[in-house]
């Protein structure tokens, strides 16, 4: 299956989508299918040890550029050690209490280098990593948004709701997102990853805060629609409690259009077995100019989480130009 | 000078005594005098950032060991930023001031591994360490020190002062030091070191609070009087305020074999614009059956810190067997 020609790809999204999607690509680099990978993060995270870290020392928050990295660790006794070391979380209950290793080295190199994406590159040189992780801003966002349903006497009426874990764990309904600043500076490697890229990658992950948030950075939005790489969407396995309940799959692309109606999707991935009405979501796929693929790509007998090595086989289908159709 | 065969030597002692005889001896593996160098380090610190992750995790004082691997870290890029990040130390006024990112990357492994010495070992392969750093006892340990001339009604009356860090800052005279646990375990790797190595260097350093302890612990003074390694004694610069005012270099000998009587030194090695009476010096060294050497080991115009480079040149003279009365 791999092409004669390795490529280049970039995944874009934060948290344990990101993880799973750079676990599954980072087979692709081991078995030269790709020859560069690179990974742009959301910096939007406001809670946990990345929240206290981001407060304390107003520098981005570390936690999904951490995992990120660890996603990408080389696969040898010394690559495992340290993803394992740098994802490792103080327990107990004293002020050490749920900081992460990862997060505080990530923290350091920032101050000592100054420069967030030499820093980054420090870490990924220290795990062996099969790719490169940036940042998508330079400065940490808040992430603000529109939601209806938080107060019973009047359902109808929308309120600001302020923070990343906050809009994920919402109550009421998302009716739209925004980033503060509305305009951060995008990080310049990572527009430039993805003007390279021959393919990229969005999704999985929490909808509204880890992967469209990719799409409001208005140069990595512009880069998103101007490149010549092939944009493949993987759908989330299931609807996420609070960001989109009863979401279907079609919403989520009609999601990605309202903050980018110029986006040029060349593949939807999704679960076979995760899509209960495969003809309707073909239609709207059909309906952007993009090809669906189902696979199965969850986690045998799970529903929450993606298969390594089969959304790596899906990818490689996919990136070979193989039958597209499942 | 170089001998035709490298030989092994351990370097016992704590803090910045222990960094500089550390960061002497790393160029004597560069230059293959020595083929094999280990570190042995107190483990009873209660001050800053080693003592809250201390009180915090009931683990090891971390910073002493921190301190010894950045000391022996590759010299190349890669060696030397690590050095850096592992040393960097936290600022601002928030959770983590004053915290060390090195101290937290040990405390991780620690608890990641259960094994403290299979965690510094890690630590060093990340650093490119040129020797091995170890714990002289595998749990922690408290000092006390007797110490007159705290009530000022009373002067010649003693009372227990508690603590590396109250003992090595009080204003009274130190009468007598202890150990709690007075006999802690010693960790296996040192007693062997010791026993196997061709040199063993103790000293400069907080005499009572860095040097002294690694003779109370029983399996290691046992050691260190058993070994066929030939013993160099580096004596202070000057006297330190607190542990040791008005010293003398004879009395930091004598107090050596107050917990020892039975060490045999081979050589005492001090700075020869730091002895203020050389002749005294040389008939209490040459009383115990060492040699005294007298070297050029100050760095330029300072009284209280050693130049790497004088003192490797010294240890090498010392080691190649050259001349050896200064």
């Amino acid at each position: 299956m791999a092409r004669a020609t390795a490529q280049s790809a970039v995944a874009l999204g934060g948290g344990h989508g990101l993880f799973a999607t750079l676990s599954a690509l980072r087979h692709l680099v081991a078995e030269l299918t790709l020859d560069e990978l690179t990974a742009v993060v959301t910096v939007a995270d406001n809670g946990g040890s990345s929240g206290r870290l981001r407060g304390e020392f107003g520098v981005l928050p570390p936690g999904d550029l951490r995992m990120a990295l660890a996603a990408l660790c080389g696969d040898d006794e010394w690559g495992r050690t340290w993803s394992e070391v740098v994802q490792h979380r103080f327990e107990g209950d004293g002020e050490m209490r749920g900081h992460v290793i990862g997060n505080l080295l990530i923290v350091g190199l920032w101050e000592l280098m100054g420069d967030p994406v030499r820093a980054l590159d420090w870490v990924g040189r220290l795990l062996g990593a099969r790719g490169r992780v940036l940042p998508m801003a330079v400065t940490s966002i808040d992430m603000t948004a529109r939601v209806r349903g938080l107060d019973p006497s009047d359902p109808a009426r929308t309120s600001e709701v302020r923070g990343q874990v906050e809009v994920a764990t919402t109550p009421g309904e998302i009716v739209s997102v925004a980033l503060d600043p509305p305009d951060p500076e995008a990080c310049a490697e990572a527009i430039e990853a993805v003007m390279a890229a021959d393919w990229v990658v969005l999704g999985p992950g929490s909808w509204f805060t880890s992967v469209i948030p990719h799409l409001m950075v208005p140069a990595l939005r512009q880069a998103l629609i101007d490149t010549s790489g092939r944009l493949v969407v993987v759908l989330n396995l299931e609807p996420q409690e609070g960001e989109t309940p009863g979401y279907g799959p079609e919403d989520h692309l009609d999601a990605l259009f309202e903050h980018a109606p110029d986006l040029k999707i060349h593949t939807v991935l999704a679960d076979v077995r995760c899509v209960s009405h495969p003809e309707e979501l073909d239609r709207a796929v059909s309906a952007c100019g993009a090809d669906l693929v189902l696979a199965d790509i969850a986690a045998d007998g799970a529903t929450d989480r993606h298969d390594d090595d089969k959304l790596a086989a899906a990818f490689e289908a996919i990136m070979a130009g193989g039958p597209l159709r499942g």
